[in-house]
């Protein structure tokens, strides 16, 4: 038999529910359909999922894993998602932990197109962590954050990205947005002899996204920032066939690790999906994340996925200058440090605070 | 001063903590910024958000209101989920309980466009709820699912769709599909004189959404199965431009409920992403609801939104054809019921079963 998926789900009830809710939940995630009433067995063949094992876990709650055929996902990352975690996600005591795809549902994704390699051919980045920034805050005019793009390009900073608000606000609108920043960008580039990369925010109506990405493309920009938490994995897809790397922001995703291993969403998820960066939240910063959880992130956004590449770790959600080098140290030089409003505190001013943590990371 | 949104989040911290996280999260969801480092106050007039309450909700636990001004939402459905649910999805902590639209925003979003008038008027039933089913389940051929969706038209349902995880397997894909139970569904409605409308599931990658519900309309469905938990609610906007009845399944909208107030995620957003009808689940079925949140759920999709439509709100998850006459006495008769597997069990056969769910809703 074709190998199956396999799904492996916690399951917070009572030991004597355990068995029943693992039954409930390979049909649940399948057939969706009472097994005594299924009148051809080809249905419980080559759809229906079963439960292959029910043991304690690593953290002694209860951990089911369900099989599945691979031919129930279609090749697809829609129905992989519903399959993975459609239904189920509206179960509250059920908690998706991991995740063991067969060669035949792997082969069917082409995974990050550019990927780590590409996001340093990009920035022409070796041997040490990407430095990211996102021009902010959202309210000034595109003079204002166009000259800020501009001198953090001049400064060191070797991807820029919008911050993921930037929409079309009236003050900033995306059409006249994008050119200036990129412009402003390779201006510095061009100055300084510096390759920093203009990602800007696809925030907009899903009808636009595509058209904006190419808009983006054409303008200049070198990267796309992409809101898999608000538009959902499938988004991301049509935007990598636009041909720039695919940074993708964890805006929303809460929807998803409020019920989803951390490392299952921002590692193996955003892979498949396509994203080139994965920007996850670290811990110490605004966000209460546990340590563990990130270092988890990482090592999934790198761990061998037969075909699939790696993507790049962003450590995010409030990295300050001042933890830059310990950062790097525990990371190591294959992630990106994402940070945001700290180059703007103090009075040593962005290009300095710029210049402290290039040289702490190289 | 125009009117800003309003957004309520519970806080489930120490009471000591609750100031600091509020007015951080005013922060954390419009400028990301240090506001001291903030150096144009058109930035904080026209883009920071502000707390404008802390005080205990009705469930006791502290309620904090966020006030944005509404410039900052763009008009725009991905940025307004940013601003509501954005990064304070990430924070475990938070749970968004309350929404308060202005006129400037609501006035920007279409609503469903058919909504109940246009639901009843696609079906020909008045004065009763709708009686929608599956075909399923999944791993039947394309000849057994027509055959099926054949029946429950004859037998009188009203809404024959899709099982939401038929997506593009191998034993029956989409192209096959949608043109062969679109015919069975419009033989039957000929012969028995029915008014059935089949809707299938779009259920594909997203770059294919739309021509599928394309070919969907032009094969002649009438109405469309999406899936916002899975593809976002962004993406229902292209698909209501096609000119169908949009039903929105809740498949990986556990993402949204672990976080945000049911009333919020199935009446709120589905209205405002143009969901005609939205299932939601009910207790007494396969999944754990407090029957308190079904009934806020069903008010919500019925309440006024200055502007925007109500939506059908279709009870689904389990409902049974022993609990069709409580649930049309609890929900009213501007309601659905999605009646699946139970059709099929027992030895009574469909036919009598659809017709003593019917008898006991008319």
């Amino acid at each position: 038999m074709t190998e199956p998926l396999r799904v492996t789900y916690r399951l917070d009830v009572p030991v004597d529910q355990v068995g029943d809710l693992a039954a409930a939940l390979a049909i649940e995630q399948t057939i969706e359909f009472p097994p005594e009433a299924v009148d051809d067995p080809q249905v419980t063949t080559q759809a229906q999922g079963w439960v292959e094992t029910v043991e304690a876990g690593p953290d002694g709650a209860p951990h089911a894993t369900i099989a599945v055929p691979p031919d129930v996902v279609a090749g697809q990352l829609p129905q992989l998602l519903n399959v993975l975690w459609g239904n189920a996600s509206l179960h509250p005591r059920v908690r998706l932990v991991g995740v063991t795809l067969p060669p035949a549902v792997l082969d069917c994704f082409p995974g990050p197109l550019f990927g780590v390699g590409g996001l340093r051919a990009a920035t022409g980045v070796r041997g040490r962590p990407l430095l990211l920034t996102a021009v902010k805050p959202m309210g000034l005019p595109v003079q204002r954050l166009a000259h800020l793009a501009g001198r953090c390009a001049a400064a060191g900073v070797d991807l820029v990205k919008d911050d993921h608000g930037l929409a079309d606000q009236p003050w900033a609108p995306f059409a006249d947005r994008v050119g200036r920043l990129a412009d402003a960008v390779a201006r510095a580039n061009a100055r300084h002899g510096t390759c920093c990369v203009y990602a800007p925010s696809l925030n907009a109506p899903a009808g636009l996204l595509t058209e904006r990405a190419v808009t983006a493309r054409d303008a200049g920009a070198g990267a796309l920032l992409v809101l898999p938490g608000l538009y959902g994995w499938p988004a991301l897809q049509p935007l990598a066939d636009v041909g720039l790397p695919l940074l993708a922001h964890p805006a929303g995703m809460g929807g998803w690790t409020r019920g989803v291993a951390a490392p299952v969403v921002f590692g193996t998820l955003a892979r498949l999906a396509g994203a080139d960066m994965s920007i996850f939240l670290v811990d110490g910063g605004r966000f209460p994340v546990p340590p563990e959880e990130a270092d988890a992130v990482a090592a999934a956004c790198h761990a061998p996925l037969d075909g699939i590449a790696p993507c790049l770790p962003c450590a995010g959600g409030g990295v300050t200058v001042a933890n830059g080098e310990r950062l790097r140290r525990r990371f190591g030089d294959d992630c990106a440090l994402l940070v945001g409003g700290d180059l703007h505190r103090g009075a040593d001013g962005l290009e300095a605070r710029v210049a402290a943590l290039r040289a702490a990371l190289t």
